[in-house]
């Protein structure tokens, strides 16, 4: 039998996964099994976007330019203008979804070997893409304790060596929930430069900013037009994970050209997804107002949960929708399991996903789970309920 | 500045890429420019399958699985079979057309200096995805005067070494028009067996086989389960190139389960374009019988007007829609670029696809270009007038 390669070998398997066999022999046996697990919101996608591609008349469908669509990557432009964000249309690429985005772009900074800075914990699949593009991940540790904050510039500069290449952020994070101060993006905005460094932000979150706090995008620092690189998505902002819709910003003419080739190769992007992804930027902000309360209220319902369990630590979320909490046990993964396998309360339980995918650093993140508040307040009540005392009888069990 | 990566600066761009602005800036000043450069086919798309997309509702467009939606699958387990594939759902794996099958498939099979083997000319963005994933291509030669037919075996085993992984096919080619014959198959067959190689095929012509014939599947080979990974895609099938839906099939679990890997780092395939696909398999057999009836018709009147060009060799393609011309010049790639610039007849020119970015080895088919005959017969006719006459201009031009 032919062998694998290296890397086809070495690709993580999705951290949450290994619970799916679980959860699924649950639900057969009539458990309700409520997901904390997953990033996929119940909110409902834009009318228009939907609409419009219900009313998409065409005989043939056909490739759309690799770079994306002329008139959806101008209307991007536009939005990215309302937002403070100066970008032309030419300074975007549409890629399918962030992933394609996230891809593309360690592609064209890194080669085999290169080294990329990620704060951990983040977003499990940044370690697939390093993988499949030979990347090694370096991870600088933030902490639960001050909310995942950005770490001291000094630990990213002792990372720094010859084969550093970029900074990746998630911001907001995912899975932190953090949103980064613009004092934050300067200081590392000051760092890559200093370095001749990319700096790689992921905003796929940008519109989730609670408490009143703006997002800064990188795109917004002056003096960064070489070294910034935005990866963006439809898949949250519109509640349409579905599309497979995202793009490159970058003002780096050099980087757009490295990119459009690697676009060009895989043709385009999806023609129907880029029609509701350009209707849906006819979004009017009431519906952000909205949905950014409602993750509000959730947000709150949780904390105010969560805070009644003793012995664990909360990171506040001030951004995407995302929450961190370190519990009083030793292994989330056999937790996690344990709940699906063996807790029920009226009936149901929890899926969680355990942190330690979201963690380069092994032993890190082990204790710790990612509550991703996509249910509305009572289900998100009752899945604490069903945590707090599942943690109890875990303890109680000598677990 | 910070600096692209190797790989970025090597991508190849789009050969196609450079004669754009040319033939922009003909049609801007008035020029019908007909295209014979590319393969976005002018054949209806299934009405079933538009329809479909029409008629989808729901609320939130979700993720769907990484591996593709289940019912998909196994509609296409059941298309399969009816060509006389016996795969079953598990054995298909859904991705964002056959780009990227064809790059999660060289990820999973070669690293960073891994060699596959591929007869030229081949399809140009193998090139693409072979420099993302680091991938050398090793092309075998095969020749016009026997309308590109398979290389003698032991050429391809003459390259056969150490970081051979596998040998890719086209079947039936782009942009040879060359259809594989079952004894090609079995001798290639036996070929990677005794080497352990991988034996991948690009089928997504499969539908397009003239003059009787019938395509044979590397599938249907009988003792090629671990070998075998056939890239299929929709886009040229159902003329539904923009939908940007392809498959990976394979019996050999071992890499199902690492493609599976790659297919969920970047989360799901595009939902509105699986709808379309699994609707348009209902397209009932005669919409491929007046498809093929069309192809066919179209190639003969391709190729009754070059019989009537004097100097040029053409190969007769029995299968998908291109066909490979060896003209009487020495550059294809200037004589393309002064067709767009220079050359009109009675305010019309075309626009040709120059062969050598189909070609690995450097000097090889500078003076052959691909025609793709996806336009009407009136059309195609016209075309080919032009083409004469251009070619009795240009060399009497002394060029």
């Amino acid at each position: 039998m032919p062998t694998l390669s290296k890397k086809g070998q070495a690709m993580p398997a999705s951290p949450i996964r290994k619970l799916v066999p679980y959860a699924e022999a649950a639900k057969k046996s009539g458990v309700e099994v409520i997901h904390l697990n997953i990033g996929q919101p119940d909110i409902k996608t834009p009318s228009q976007a939907l609409e419009a591609v219900r009313n998409f008349r065409t005989e043939v469908l056909e490739y759309s330019r690799s770079e994306g669509s002329e008139s959806y990557r101008a209307k991007l432009a536009d939005y990215y203008g309302k937002q403070g964000i100066a970008v032309t249309r030419e300074q975007i690429l549409v890629t399918t979804g962030g992933s394609e985005a996230l891809s593309f772009v360690m592609s064209c900074v890194a080669d085999l070997g290169d080294e990329i800075i990620i704060p951990e914990p983040f977003y499990a699949n940044y370690n697939g893409f390093a993988t499949a593009t030979g990347v090694t991940v370096v991870p600088v540790a933030s902490g639960i304790s001050d909310n995942f904050a950005l770490p001291p510039i000094s630990d990213f500069e002792s990372y720094i060596g010859p084969r550093t290449r970029a900074i990746l952020l998630c911001n907001p994070g995912n899975p932190t929930g953090y949103l980064y101060s613009p004092e934050e993006i300067r200081s590392l905005a000051e760092l890559v430069r200093r370095h001749d460094l990319f700096l790689i932000a992921d905003e796929v979150y940008r519109e989730f900013a609670y408490d009143g706090k703006k997002h800064y995008s990188i795109l917004q620092e002056p003096g960064l037009e070489d070294n910034a690189v935005v990866v963006d998505s439809v898949s949250k902002r519109y509640s349409m994970c579905g599309a497979r819709i995202g793009c490159i910003i970058t003002r780096n003419e050099q980087l757009m050209q490295a990119a459009l080739k690697f676009a060009q190769a895989r043709l385009s992007p999806p023609t129907f997804a880029q029609v509701a992804s350009e209707a849906a930027l006819d979004t009017p902000p009431s519906y952000f107002e909205a949905v950014n309360a409602e993750y509000t209220r959730r947000r709150d319902v949780l904390l105010e949960e969560l805070g009644k369990i003793p012995g664990i630590l909360v990171a506040r979320p001030q951004g995407a929708f995302y929450c961190m909490v370190e519990l009083p046990i030793r292994d989330a993964d056999h937790f996690a399991q344990w709940l699906l396998e063996e807790f029920r309360l009226e009936g149901a339980t929890v899926m969680l996903a355990p942190a330690a995918g979201f963690y380069a650093t092994p032993g890190l993140g082990e204790n710790q789970v990612r509550i991703a508040y996509v249910l509305e307040e009572n289900q998100l009540r009752k899945a604490v309920r069903i945590l707090a005392a599942a943690l109890e009888k875990y303890q109680a069990d000598g677990h």
